[in-house]
């Protein structure tokens, strides 16, 4: 089969590997309908982080089941499945906790999982699916083609920006503004609004962007950053801050721009994957009361709540997906998301 | 009157100064009954916050109203009441949002307030209080003489406690761990015992503060510290860490030992004034969804939903204080404090 690998910065290639094998009795391989780049697959990419060898990429998507293993219950060959970003056992601790990105018997895409072997990336025609009961949420039916992308979408950007949201503690009245307008940060908008917030204040300099957090319910639009972009967060309420403040970026710039933005007694969601690790600086969350929740979002937990959403059309977060080319273009994928040209890019195998 | 000052390290005295007068129509002069000599009090003692020049300390008290301002409606001549550790009005947008530690007309005690002059520390005989409508919670009637020290812990301690388990969601069935066993860490047990926890972990190495941790709720303790510490609250909490840690210290190996105690998707309920100012570390809180929430602690505030368990006896903070002292032997207080011969020291006029 064909996968999507990268051999080091901007260099990705689509090239011909073995095909995935069921090897546990546990797992499950899925024929990819869709695939996507996520914003974090351009560390490795710009060379951020750095490749030490040419390795799969991808870690989202929607197929439709082939084969599973004797001791797979709930999901069945023919099975439309939306996957996480990670596998998940959904019977541990952590996962009946809610936290199923900390799965006891969890791993991620595209490396050797605990005991099966190999569970390719995301980015290919097929893919081994380990836990198969645990990780894949399965649709009644076949879905329309026309909601594959916001499908798509539950399998990251939409459920971590749900998961900033939640981590906020956002709700009915609240004043919410959000930093980041990639694609989680406008997930994050369509989230904030579901979730009763009736103020949603969105940074971005973009104009494509902005028109698009404007139709997932940005009330407000604020392309000042820094000091100045603080000053017009506090103008547009009343003088303290947001009551939430939805952090979908990741760096330390962006996660001050945050902090300062919040009211005292309110709280950052954050879900921008933290790059080079900034520190949170305690004192002004002390003395302000600001507190700071999220992490890795556990997406799996609110397939089951967001998706009669996108099947009703209520929301639509596959609007995100500005380019959609075929498997074989992945490095144009990339090349795209990396200059800019695209928020975020659909692959179809 | 009387009232304490510090000159320096480990330099206390009490000294004759001018009484206090009203100035502003919204104050109020009160007679202190109690006051007592905070944790906090022991940086500048120590030498931790330099003193430049010497000043009046303290910051908790209880007392009765000696005279009011014309402007004042909620508090009368003779009134008993407990002062927070800071002033506010209860009025602006923060108050209102339950953070009167962030009052837009707020100042703290011992300082010159914004309008009205001279606030006085509460280490003294008398002091005036700014905005009184505001600050001061006044009881119905005169409470019972052995009731004063569990009073007086609300002017701070009892009420941070109190603010780190909410801050953290402590709520039925919680599995908490305290880190910290001064009156604060010991009040944090009383908080989470009352608002549903079921397991309580208490870090303390000292037998008498272990058996007062008992005492109030706790039903483990653990005395060791860093990774051996870590393991040990994991041992008891089925391999995964507390939902809910309570710091109530403030150094960067404290909030090291809540991180790191704290099970994936739970929170560090944070109290302890950060010395020297701590960064948090992203990076692990991110990859287990470890929130941290919590900061000064807005006491005021939560003077109505713990009185009532003061006054049956439900909640008893008031043993936190293992020392009673005259004011005029302040100096000894602080001594006893530096040199953990008490834990807290109640002083009378």
């Amino acid at each position: 089969m064909l996968a999507t690998l990268i051999y080091g910065e901007r260099d990705i290639r689509v090239e011909e590997v073995p095909d995935p094998r069921l090897s546990t009795g546990a797992d499950a391989v899925v024929r990819v309908v869709a695939a996507c780049v996520c914003g974090s697959d351009l560390w490795p990419y710009r060379g951020v982080v750095p490749t030490e060898e040419p390795h799969r990429i991808g870690h989202e998507f929607v197929g439709i089941v082939e084969s599973v293993g004797d001791d797979v219950e709930r999901i069945h060959p023919g099975d439309f499945v939306i996957a996480p970003f990670y596998v998940c056992d959904g019977t541990c601790v952590n996962c009946r906790n809610g936290v199923s990105t900390s799965c006891l018997q969890g791993t991620f895409w595209g490396v050797d999982d605990k005991v099966g072997g190999f569970a390719d990336g995301g980015q290919g025609e097929f893919i081994r699916v380990p836990l198969a009961d645990g990780t894949l949420f399965a649709l009644d039916g076949q879905p329309d083609a026309e909601l594959i992308p916001s499908l798509l979408a539950l399998s990251d950007v939409m459920g971590t920006g749900h998961h900033a949201a939640v981590s906020a503690g956002v709700g009915p009245g609240s004043t919410v503004a959000v930093v980041g307008d990639g694609a989680v940060g406008l997930c994050a908008i369509i989230a904030a609004k579901r979730l009763g917030a009736t103020t949603i204040i969105a940074m971005s300099r973009h104009a494509d962007r902005q028109a698009l957090a404007r139709e997932f319910g940005a009330t407000e639009i604020v392309e000042e950053r820094g000091d100045e972009g603080v000053a017009r967060i506090k103008e547009l309420t009343g003088g303290i801050g947001a009551d939430q403040v939805l952090e979908c970026v990741g760096t330390k710039e962006s996660m001050d721009q945050a902090l300062r933005s919040t009211r005292p007694g309110g709280m950052v969601g954050y879900v921008g994957v933290p790059n080079g690790g900034p520190k949170l600086p305690i004192r002004p969350m002390f003395g302000r009361n600001v507190g700071v929740n999220g992490g890795v979002a556990p997406v799996r937990g609110y397939m089951a709540e967001l998706l009669p959403d996108v099947l009703s059309g209520a929301i639509n977060p596959g609007l995100v997906f500005d380019l959609e080319l075929p498997l074989s273009e992945a490095a144009e994928a990339y090349a795209a998301m990396d200059e800019r040209r695209a928020t975020k890019v659909l692959l179809r195998p």
